[in-house]
């Protein structure tokens, strides 16, 4: 079996070009701290030596972007490897079993409507980057629903707090049970 | 890694409980024909001994329907596993690249306002019980986009073939390049 072309997988560890340099837990159990992480397309069957964990997601099709907001964010955003993006930070979360007993219209009422999470992101942009990997229809039981991988340079760091503030003072973030962020550096 | 306890693999070959009558190619490249279909839970690594091919999906939250219409299907349908369900039908289908770029209110116009695919599917409930099986995120490559599987009496086959003739007169269905039937019995 060839493995999905937009899984994604970041390996914390002795290696890799991010040296971490912080890990915070935000809300429930949190992740064991390691020296750098590290990333890979491959399919990795296990853990590999030596690594910590690591964590993996795929890129899919958008959930809750409309149309008019995907021209928005397509005219303001930058790709991810900009040169000036010294940092980044992983942020898995997991969202808990209320959230996804909800239908597709109430989800996208909390998250936009009421949470205006598009328009937050948009808010930073194009300073800071992000790629949103979808773990919870992987073949494995994942421990987290979502990776966001964000980049920006060291001097956004302060507006990079900020846009977390706002998203987790949102209704949306109550359905939130398990988030970590990862903080790295190049 | 653990598997998905949400995923379902459908083995066709020399067993399992049902006999497979007929494989119909509707659009795109087919299946090869085999005896039986199996089916498993488990996260199988590799296409078992013997067996003509495998396909896998895993049970997600919904991704269409709004709170009213998932009331009214809570209130018609009808478990899987009933004991007049005597025949069944696996249809794999994928959707084309214009489908996945479109935003979740384009496809939510296409898939419902227009096509009415929720309203197809419960004019047929409680006799045509099926599941969504949902392939794209898997962690593999996989050849189809989603599996659902159909199960009903076999009195009820000129209704199912009524279903399906409606649902491929749709719009939604001109973004179908790959759907193949196996139509199986107890």
């Amino acid at each position: 079996m060839n493995p999905n072309p937009r899984l994604h997988t970041f390996i914390a560890g002795k290696g890799g070009p991010w040296k971490i340099t912080e890990i915070r837990i935000i809300t429930g159990e949190g992740l064991p701290m390691a020296e750098r992480l590290n990333y890979t397309n491959e399919n990795l069957p296990a853990l590999p030596e030596g690594a910590a964990w690591m964590l993996r997601g795929a890129t899919s099709n958008e959930r809750y972007v409309t149309q008019p907001e995907k021209e928005q964010l397509i005219a303001k955003q930058e790709g991810l490897d900009r040169p000036q993006a010294d940092c980044a930070v992983l942020i898995p979360i997991r969202k808990n079993a209320n959230w996804w007993a909800l239908t597709q219209d109430e989800r996208r009422k909390i998250f936009e409507e009421q949470s205006h999470h598009n328009q937050i992101g948009m808010d930073y942009l194009p300073a800071i980057a992000r790629r949103l990997h979808h773990c919870r229809d992987l073949s494995e039981a994942e421990p987290f629903d979502f990776l966001t991988w964000f980049e920006f340079a060291e001097k956004d760091i302060a507006e990079f707090d900020r846009l977390l503030a706002r998203l987790r003072a949102t209704e949306e973030w109550k359905y939130i049970d398990r988030e970590v962020e990862v903080r790295v550096t190049h």
